[in-house]
């Protein structure tokens, strides 16, 4: 095995240049191998396996900077610099993270997770490699969907200016996590396919003499609609001041060395245009992209799931209870940041392939995109991750709150999602909503409830928010189906002494929590919030006259979340009882399967169980 | 005059054609004496005269859809939809918004006050019109500044798909507040003085004849590069899938009404290159573009402000204290978006020229690039306004806080600013940033804090956000200015029973509130917070031995901000002192004056005091 003899960073420049092809071979085995056990990103990494070789051939670690955009493409670049055995615990808990981390490896010069970041992070070293007179090369590899994040071009129009050298490495697949779209992305396209220096050569002088009579302003444009047509490769960068080299075949690693080589050479931010296949190898992945660009375990031989999937989660549930509104109101339209499989939004295209709209990795636009909708007076529903969503905060408070716009923001993803980790827990928005005037903060306990809370989200006149957590829908509680009130929770089960007052999927544990207090001969209510904004203050009233104890529980930071806003909500109402805020605690949670992830976090059942029964012995 | 013959909408197109110059000159008078005695919006409005008037004898209101990116240059607008009463109180309270509002006219269809949201909002609106089969124009009028922000391109790589109408009028002055930068910019330059069909088709061919031997890649590259020297017009947006018209003289209003006449018939999105001149038709806002880009009160005939300042604001502070870090510190750089004047970074600039950096209207890529900035060993320094960093929150969370990195970021205007209003009231950034894990908080009391807390964050091994006011710097209270200490309040009277808690600015009304309540009998200390957080967990544990009453003070939204973080920390140490805090309430904040403002939010001195003296009554 070729693998076996390359240990560390730049051990790969002792393998002989015959054999490049057979150890992209073997890569591509133990990525399918590992991959198919322990789940992972697999599309992505087959498809840049050749061209992180040959970054890897052309660079020195650590002393170069490579920074991959957002980074879940980066499994070659760890098997290449000494992390072959964190394969085993991929994404596992205290295993080796799915994506870049400096605390990892010093070949990791910058952590990602997140789309269109790495040309601004890339600048960033680069200035920093100027001011602090070092020689080190920085690359960022971007693929064509993060291209489309408007981050990236704010970078390329502050790179332009750049007079040292920044290599940026388009890897484009045609693909984000589904296919890619807008303008860029045809541009692209076009590029793919352009013409040879003779055929263009020929096609301009044609177009000049075609050009004839009418005004000069006319001319001009029937020469830019001929100019056009021939696709001059990379114009568009060029015309923002950066080079532009290709486009080259991303699995052909002589050819990637010697334009990495010529783009070096460049005084000055350089993009290099590199083609590749997402699956590339591996033929389910291949001709299932968007299935395999995040995938669980998978029996290599069919690409099967070894585990398939029996039961709705919340995405399967959002996306028929859209298909339905879709059907019942005409004045609905559904946005997707190039999320339409993730979000759930596949069925609603297909449906109402005019009342849905893919922007591209384009949170900020979808927002502001969505209250013009909204203000031509329809009912747009945003369906987005929740930590995706964090791109947005200020459309929604600028674009959507201000003006008290009906805007739906359906937020997938929400609380913790274990093995994406750090960059991708959905644990802020609540805090981050919260404090947004106008704004109305919903989450539902089961799958009974979300499609109830889309309903009335989309006869609501105003923004709302719906948060739910990825994973399997609950289906629990189902005879309790109240009808939504603004504001108002639902009583669960209504005893005395203890109060559990939980959000969301905090709901189903708190069932738990329940029994265990109630076998210990305490009495125990529950109540779902259903709105963590704006807080049930009469709810609250009511139950401080017989419960010496209320329990908040969510899957949220503490600052500004609900445990937060219940307590001062009481305080405002003179209310004297004792509190318990059960949040995720203020720091970074890593990846790793949920249910350890709570236990670890003191939010599973017996923790959260725990401390209850030492806060009423303290008090 | 021809202006009173304005009442209402489109009555305008009453107006002789003869007399559209006469007309723009009444506008332009009319501008600057209104401004000149409220201070307001001024080289924007001047700058957009010809190109708001072609606008309303082309559309007719308000059926048509026009949405003004940033907002400041509709003056014009408003004059010309019956609002010319508005302008004795322009940007006072109650008085006229100074960006369009849809609750003040319905010729106003989309609100704005950040940058580059208006080619969103307009497709959204060119959706909704589409999906409801209504017929009216469509249009969004963005500067060259605005179109370095990210999202505007994400809306244009969107737009490009569209085929119906959408048209986009690029108001192009070479500047955002400052002289705009970046290689859009750049390019937007040689478009103004682009050469001729006839020039540009000799240039082709010679361009053509040039290229011989060589390497077919080689060829291309020169065949770009002459082609790149031509400037076909455009061509950038052309590559995306836009149409483009232009450049057009933006002061000859027959043209602008032309060449708007021949964008309605594009079936899909069109943007029109409109060069204008900042401050057109007065000298000194021609001359001094920045200073007159929001202007307070002036001399028609200098020029010269009303009332000249003599007390130094936050920003001189800010401004000085950069200069002298730069010179000790050779590590420490500086990042602005778009606002070297606005934040103070000028001077900096001037010095440093190396180590400073505008990269345009985009808070995104500021943010991520100071990120690597800091991964790369410097110690950036971004300074932003409370309002706009909105942009970068997860830019903060994502690309700063989870690496822990080095960032500074010096947050000007936070808490109430004023006449700009809704959009720009910095009264969020506490919250949004408090529930950021490993992020610090602080806000300086008076001017020589801002400085102290500057040279300790600048030292300090990771990220910190300081928050300061617009306006004038406090001097008084000089003589606390015992160390910075990480996480540790600062104690300036220490006395019992009630205990102020206060956030940077509020210090001041603290101090005036401690007064009254002292006049009353009551004992009261004060506590000059300096972090947000962390909160000072051991000064709260000690002040409870001895305060009943704990009063937290600040400029800022009760949800996520200090008073309830102070609630949390306590709850958790089993303290059970009574609490009360003055927050801004959950609404939006209207523009006007910030004594008034505050007044009426109940934050004034006397406000304060009288919540203060109930609270124990109450108790």
């Amino acid at each position: 095995m070729l693998l076996e003899q390359i240990e560390k960073a730049n051990d790969i420049k002792q393998i002989d240049k015959a054999d490049y092809g057979l150890l992209a071979e073997e890569i591509r085995q133990f990525l399918i191998e590992k991959i198919s056990v322990t789940g992972g990103h697999l599309g992505s990494n087959l498809g840049a396996v050749e061209l992180t070789m040959a970054l890897h051939l052309s660079l020195n670690f650590p002393e170069d900077k490579l920074i991959w955009d957002v980074g879940h493409q980066s499994y070659t670049h760890k098997l290449l610099t000494g992390r072959r055995d964190g394969f085993e615990n991929l994404r596992k808990f205290h295993g080796m993270s799915g994506f870049p981390k400096r605390k990892e490896s010093d070949c990791d010069c910058f952590d990602t997770g997140h789309s269109s970041t790495s040309i601004s992070a890339g600048l960033g070293l680069v200035k920093a490699r100027d001011i602090k007179g070092e020689k080190n090369t920085v690359i960022s590899v971007i693929g064509d969907g993060s291209l489309t994040g408007g981050m990236a071009y704010e970078a390329l129009n502050n790179a332009s200016q750049l007079e040292t050298n920044f290599i940026i490495i388009l890897n484009d697949n045609k693909m984000s996590i589904s296919e890619n779209v807008g303008g860029i992305s045809r541009y692209l396209n076009k590029m793919r396919t352009a013409d040879s220096y003779l055929d263009l050569k020929e096609g301009v002088y044609n177009a000049l003499r075609s050009v004839k009579g009418d005004s000069a302003i006319t001319k001009i444009r029937r020469l830019k609609s001929s100019v056009k047509q021939l696709v001059i490769p990379g114009m568009f960068f060029e015309d923002m001041g950066i080079t532009y080299l290709g486009p080259v075949n991303g699995h052909d690693i002589n050819g990637l060395i010697r334009v990495i080589k010529e783009a070096k050479r460049v005084k000055g931010a350089v993009l290099v245009h590199v083609i590749t296949e997402k699956g590339k190898g591996y033929g389910p992945a291949e001709r299932h992209p968007a299935r395999f660009h995040g995938a669980e375990p998978f029996e290599i031989e069919t690409g099967l799931p070894k585990v398939p999937r029996n039961t709705p989660n919340y995405t399967d549930i959002f996306s028929t209870v859209m298909c339905k509104l879709g059907q019942r109101e005409e004045n609905v339209v559904a946005i997707t940041a190039a999320m339409p499989d993730g979000t759930g939004l596949k069925r609603f295209r297909n449906m109402y392939p005019d009342r849905f709209f893919d922007v591209g990795i384009a949170e900020e636009h979808a927002v502001t995109f969505a209250a013009g909708l909204a203000a031509g007076g329809l009912k747009p529903v945003v369906a987005v991750y929740s930590s995706f969503l964090q791109r947005a905060y200020d459309q929604i408070l600028h674009d959507v709150c201000i003006q008290n716009l009906p805007v739906v923001f359906a937020i997938d993803r929400a609380g913790l999602v274990g093995s994406d980790g750090e960059t991708h827990q959905g644990i802020f928005d609540l805090s981050y909503l919260s404090c947004i005037p106008n704004m109305h903060v919903m989450a539902p306990k089961n799958k009974w409830e979300l499609s109830d809370m889309l309903k009335f989200a989309v006869a609501f006149d105003g923004p709302v928010a719906i948060r739910y957590p990825r994973g399997e829908a609950y289906a629990g509680l189902k005879e309790f189906r109240a009808p939504i009130e603004l504001g108002k929770g639902e009583w669960i089960y209504r005893e005395k002494e203890i109060l559990l007052l939980a959000v969301g999927s905090m709901v189903k544990t708190a069932e738990k929590v329940r029994e265990r207090l109630r076998e210990e001969g305490h009495a125990c209510s529950l109540v779902n919030a259903r709105f963590v904004k704006p807080v049930d203050t009469a709810l609250l009233k009511e139950a401080a006259k017989e419960h010496g104890l209320f329990v908040t529980l969510e899957e949220n930071v503490a600052s500004g979340g609900f445990g937060e806003s219940v307590r001062r909500s009481m305080d405002e109402m003179g209310l004297e009882n004792g509190i318990l805020s059960v949040t995720i605690p203020d720091a970074y949670v890593e990846h790793g399967n949920v249910e350890l992830l709570k236990k670890e976090l003191e939010m599973d059942e017996e923790s959260i169980f725990r401390r209850i029964r030492k806060k009423l012995e303290e008090s």
